[in-house]
C-alpha cells in the first residue's frame, strides 16, 4: 500500500527534488527563498465523507494548503502528505483520496516529494507544502499594508457558504438553475488554490495578501492586526458569486453574511498601491479571473464595513450572524 | 491558546526563519540544500497517554522526525507541527504535549516555525522537519552503499524494546538496577536523536545510512533493498544496551532478538569505507557515543546474520520473532 501511495507520488518529479520517497527524508536543491505552511483536516471535524467524496477530500486537503501559498505570491514546489485511516477503510478508499491529493497536485505542478500512511481512528490528512520564491522579499506578507493602499479580492464571494447551506439542505436550491447549484456546490467541497493570480498580484507590487478561509471581514481583520492599519469595505462593491443572493433569501440570512462571513471562498484579498491597481487588474485577469476593489488601507486600526444604508459594522457582528446562521457542526 | 502555542515558537527564532508564526505561510532563506521528512504519531496507535507523558508524547514527536534527519547528516533547521486533540483535552495538558515539542526543538537548536492545532478524536501530532547542508551531495543516502564498505551502527541496541517490555511487565525488572531500568524506559519514551553523530558520519565519508526505527535487521533490508548490496551482520558484535539481557531472560526472549528486530533505538547505521572507519569512530566518540563496526557490504542482495552458533539468517526471521514476542497494540 505504502508503495503504491509512493509510486503516485514518485511520477510527478521536478528537476529540483533530488531524493522524493523511499529515504529518511526528501531532498531538495537550493531556491532562493521557501514559503512553507501546514494543514491537517481530520474527519468529524473538518469534513464528513460521504457527502465528501474521498477524492474530494484529497483534493480540498491540497488545495487548502496550497491556498496559502498563492497568499505569499508564492509558486508552489514539494508537497508532503500523512494520511491516517481507520482499519474499516479499504486500500481502494485510501487510494482514492491519495488520487484527489495527486490531482491538486498535477494541477498545480507539485511535487509529492514524502508522506506516510497511519492508522488512526477517522480519516486524518495532514499536509505540508513548501513554495518558493526568488528572494525573501519576494513574498507578501499580511504586514506590509500601507494607509492609501487600495483593497481588492479576486473572484466572487460567499459561493462556498451558500453551497454547504444547499448541500446540507438542498430544497435551498430548488429555485436556482442546476449549473449554478453545482457550481456553488464545487465551491464549497473543490476550492481552486488562486496561485496564478497570487503570483501575479505579487509581481504586480501588492503590499499585504491572505486567502479568504475564514471569510473577508475576519481575514481583513488578520491584515488589519498584521499591519497596524484600519481597512475600510465598502459593501456594494464586494462581488457576489451567482446563486448566493438566492439561497440566502431562501434561507433567511442575508446574502453579505455568506460574502462576507462565510469563508472558505480561497479567493485572495490583496492591498495593493492605488497607481498598482491597473496592471494588478489586467495581470490577474490573465489567469482568468477578476480583481474587484472593494475598499482602502486607512491609518487606525480594525475593520470597517460600510452597509447599502449607511450603516458601518464590525466584523464581529457578522461573526456572531454567521455562528447564528450555521450548524454547529460546521468548520 | 493558539496565540500560546505560537508563542512557544517563536522564542526559538533563528536567522534563516524570516516569518515563522503568523502569516500563511513560514519564509526560510535558501540553503545548499533540504532534506524534508514528516512523522505522524496518533493516540492509541503509536502511544498511549498514561503511561506516556504528555510532555513524553511530544518530546518523542520530534525526537523521532529528527532522527530521519540525522540519518541523512542534515543540520536540524524548523520544525512544523500540527496537533490534534480532543476536546476533553484541557488547555494545560495539550500546553503539556508543546512544551515537550519545545524541549526537543530548543535541544538541538529547531525553530518551530509553523503548526496549527485542532480538534481531533485523540492526541495527534503531526510533524515536518526541515534540515540542510551545503549541497545536495552532502546529504548521505541510503543507496550510496558500496560493497567492501564496512557496517557499524552508533550506540548501543535493544534498550528501546526491553524498555517497552518492562514498561509492560514491571515484573521483568526486578533484578535489575534502578537506574538501568530508569535507562531503558527513557529509551523507550525518550529517545535521542544522533545528529552530531550523523553529521560527524557525514563529514567522515559515510555512504549511506538510515536509523534504527524498525529494528537493525529490517533496516539493514532498506539499505540493503536501495543500494542494491547484500549486508553482513556477526550477531556477536552487536552492541547490546544494559540491562538487555536481564529483560529479555525474563521475558523468555532472545536478547538478540530485542536488538535487532525490537525497533525504536533511533541509532543510526551506517555504511562506511574501510578506511573511513577510524576517522568515523574518532568524530562520533567525540559526540559522546561509541562506534561500533557490526559487519560489512557484500555484491548481492539481502540481509544475512551471522549467530553466535555459526548459523545463518535472516530479517523475517527475526520479524516473526519480533511479532510474537510483542503484544499485538505495539508501534
Amino acid at each position: 500500500m505504502r508503495e503504491r501511495l509512493a509510486a503516485g507520488g514518485a511520477r510527478a518529479h521536478s528537476g529540483e527534488v533530488i531524493v522524493a520517497s523511499g529515504d529518511d527524508a526528501a531532498v531538495v536543491a537550493a531556491r532562493g527563498a521557501t514559503a512553507t505552511s501546514v494543514d491537517m483536516i481530520v474527519e468529524g471535524v473538518h469534513f464528513e465523507a460521504p457527502p465528501f467524496e474521498l477524492r474530494e477530500v484529497g483534493r480540498k486537503a491540497l488545495a487548502v494548503a496550497l491556498s496559502d501559498l498563492a497568499a505569499m505570491g508564492a509558486a508552489p514546489g514539494e508537497a508532503y502528505v500523512q494520511l491516517g485511516a481507520p482499519a474499516e477503510r479499504t486500500d481502494a478508499e485510501v487510494l482514492e483520496l491519495a488520487e484527489g491529493v495527486g490531482e491538486v497536485a498535477a494541477a498545480h505542478s507539485v511535487v509529492v516529494a514524502g508522506g506516510d500512511l497511519s492508522r488512526a481512528p477517522v480519516l486524518i490528512v495532514a499536509v505540508t507544502v513548501v513554495g518558493t520564491a526568488p528572494s525573501p522579499d519576494a513574498l507578501v506578507r499580511r504586514s506590509g499594508a500601507l494607509p492609501g493602499d487600495v483593497v481588492a479580492v479576486t473572484g466572487e464571494l460567499g459561493g462556498a457558504a451558500a453551497g454547504l447551506l444547499a448541500s446540507r439542505r438542498p430544497e435551498l436550491a430548488g429555485g436556482i438553475d442546476a449549473a449554478v447549484a453545482a457550481g456553488l456546490r464545487s465551491r464549497q467541497v473543490d476550492p481552486r488554490p488562486r496561485i496564478e493570480a497570487g503570483l501575479a498580484l505579487a509581481s504586480a507590487g501588492a503590499r499585504a495578501m491572505i486567502d479568504l478561509s475564514d471569510g473577508l471581514a475576519g481575514d481583513a481583520r488578520h491584515v488589519s492586526d498584521a499591519a497596524r492599519v484600519a481597512i475600510e469595505i465598502d459593501s456594494e462593491a464586494v462581488p457576489i458569486a451567482a446563486g448566493v443572493a438566492e439561497i440566502a433569501a431562501a434561507a433567511g440570512v442575508g446574502t453579505l453574511d455568506l460574502a462576507l462571513a462565510g469563508g472558505e471562498d480561497y479567493e485572495l484579498l490583496v492591498a495593493l498601491p492605488a497607481d498598482a491597481v491597473e496592471t494588478a487588474r489586467t495581470a490577474v485577469a490573465e489567469t482568468g479571473i477578476a480583481l474587484t476593489v472593494i475598499g482602502r488601507v486607512a491609518a487606525g486600526d480594525g475593520v470597517r464595513i460600510s452597509g447599502t444604508d449607511g450603516a458601518v459594522t464590525t466584523p464581529s457582528a457578522f461573526d456572531q450572524r454567521r455562528r447564528s446562521a450555521e450548524p454547529a457542526d460546521s468548520a
